[in-house]
């Protein structure tokens, strides 16, 4: 069993950057596919690759659920990379975890979790957009009463109900169409609650440290306070020691 | 009054599961009489099943309502279980309390709160939507200048309410839709909120984790510290008694 | 100055129960004049009575800040009372403060603040749609090209802008009924920020609670110490003073 | 580098009032060419005004990027100012920090930091409507099939874009403005967060100080501790020199 978490664990690392690069080439074949609307070989050479990241990706899938050693719990708690397989629109999000590696950005922000949050909340936001975007125009420009028929008024789209604007000039007709909405209100909720959860989390630190009076008490207080108790009983034990010490001469002088 | 409490936890207790169940039968009849319209004795029975399972819920009500010994502050404190009674929206939603009995869900997540929290938000989540949906269809069709007539629509309708982001390419017409649509939105809030306040909590929980110099004092520290105190206290009787005892040789020896 | 914040202090209390009931027969009377728009002298009765109703807030604004010691400061801090004076819309919130008075209810919520905070809200949002409601259907009804024409349609033109849902079947088109709407979305966020703001406390108390090993040191922990640290020093001073007695008989025995 | 560091501090405070005073005039002519419309010298002196503004923001940030010494680190993190020199939209914002120089509003909110956050919030929004007005006014009225042709609607488009209503009775058609809708909706997102947050910074303290049983261990308490240690430390201290006091005696006395 602990081979198997091994396996796993080295299988995840190895597959890090490679599973990025497919899911940043998926993202490139997509786009192309939606905004320029090839024909002839470019658009078979184009399914090959769409269809190729998303084999890469299913056997992933598989061979990390075939390895896990619970598979019960580990397909509970791996459901979102299922739908990373089952869902294109959720694909590119694979390349989020590249946000990591842009060495200025961490520096810049520092290892703060705070920083950290913002930069993943707009990049998630930025991607989320855009595939959302490129998604619901294949999806919708087929249908003769779609109202979203250029990659702009898709953009726009997606802008409005992330942000659960909903001005209602552009809405899906078909079932793809409003799949992909449901899950982008999904994620548009998401991220105003995370917006909201950090600027909450800023306020209440910036409130405890100004009310100084009540500030609340540090582990670091409670180490200092060891630290004074540890003196006082070496103190303690110095005087038991002197005492038994400083008692001998006057027995021994009787 | 006592065993007033204890007949109430005790029912609470043994209808657990059959409430359950004729809350299941009742979305299951539900769904057959709004989705397949039947005719004649299907009808007949359907509506009978969804009276039956009503009557059941209201007699539970008024047991529980008899028996209670303070029955202004019961009434104050149910007033949910008064507006599942009412309300044959609502009344689904007592299969929420089914998603504990899942063991392997359960298992997966753990015991952890927040991880309760959110099965708990998606279940209500995907059940208020169907049901939402299943109701306003009733209310609805029947009216002439309605626009929501198929259940996709429905269910199309209910996401975008529920999210509050509301494009208005379809609203209901009808007092009895606009009641629903009244619940759906503050279910939608409510849903929101515990997102919201999921992700809040386990970012200021995060931040505080990271902020190791300013880390709040634990409940284990003080139990360190009065560990050592108590110590200090037996190193200072200690002492008292090796003064006394090392005290009375000098004077014997005198 | 004293003398001015204790008249301020007993005129707030004296005229409490008074200005609620004003605040409550304006409600009726605005009620009545929009709702049931009557004509001749029952118009002239009730136009009367909202006027006094003004009048009576307008001199208790003015006598405050007459008497208000500093007057700048009184000004910016109570903001919200001119508001009730110049906006009909926000004069019945003063029967908001009813709801304190209403023992059954304090009674079954208890002194916490959380149920205090859900009561108030829910309160506030059902006078709000109402009175926001009867405001729009009086600036809208007499325009010809308005759609919110009767009272029905106002309430659910309410709740849809209250939860920021905004169908946008219904949106006022007069100037004052734009300003109605725009009030009614600050209060709106008030409430769903109000809801997210108290699940997300519930939240991490609960999270806080479940979390024993890192159960943040309470004040009580640190009494128990403190208590301990006091019998400590009793000791330590007893064996001062059994020395100090000790210590005698062996001199006094020489 | 020190050198730097301080000559951006000293830039930084010198330029603080100049720069809200540019970004005041900047508004006031913005608002005169897009509400008058004027024409002729008139036309071009404002227009020479607004392209002067946005110079000596443009030089302000030259200079300050030119100066800083770590370069890719400030301008990650300044991002803000980038924005406020490319987007028209957002360079009135610099007048929000003008809030800070109200004496008289600081001595009435007091120094606490949730009063700052409302009286910042409260004039961020009032700003951003304005400016959003004025800026989707003039990218919309030329447009033939623009529906958003006036002040007013303008501003009631922008008071329902920034809650996240959009009730669609008004939507920009152009890019220009669908990008001032996607700043502007950010800004309503960033807005409701912030009250959301300020509300829950609020509830949790109301909490935690209701909750005496179970109050936080402050750090003035841990202080107490603290001193009760020290007087503990000398009264052994004491202790000891009497013993060592009173020990000489008797040897003595031998």
């Amino acid at each position: 069993m602990l081979d198997r978490t091994d396996f796993l664990a080295k299988w995840d690392k190895r597959l890090e950057w490679p599973l990025a690069c497919v899911a940043g080439i998926f993202l490139a074949a997509y786009s192309v596919q939606v905004l320029a609307q090839p024909s002839g070989i470019a658009r078979a050479v184009l399914s090959a690759v769409v269809a190729a990241a998303w084999l890469v990706f299913a056997v992933d899938y598989i061979v990390r659920l075939a390895v896990a050693p619970e598979k019960g719990r580990w397909f509970v708690r791996h459901l979102l990379d299922l739908a990373v397989v089952a869902l294109p629109l959720l694909r590119p999000l694979r390349l989020l975890r590249l946000v990591i590696l842009f060495g200025a950005l961490q520096k810049a922000v520092g290892g703060a979790i705070r920083g950290r949050v913002v930069i993943y909340t707009a990049a998630s936001a930025v991607l989320l957009i855009y595939v959302a975007s490129l998604a619901i125009l294949e999806a919708e420009r087929s249908r003769g009463d779609a109202v979203i028929t250029t990659f702009g008024d898709a953009v726009w789209w997606s802008i409005t109900t992330v942000t659960t604007v909903g001005y209602g000039d552009y809405a899906p007709v078909t079932t793809t169409g409003r799949i992909i909405a449901a899950l982008l209100m999904i994620g548009g909720i998401s991220l105003i609650g995370i917006v909201t959860a950090t600027l909450a989390s800023w306020i209440v630190q910036r409130v405890a440290q100004e009310d100084a009076a009540n500030q609340v008490a540090t582990g670091q207080q409670i180490q200092q306070l060891h630290d004074e108790l540890v003196e006082l009983r070496i103190a303690i034990n110095r005087s038991q020691m002197v005492r038994a010490e400083g008692f001998e001469p006057p027995t021994a002088g009787v």
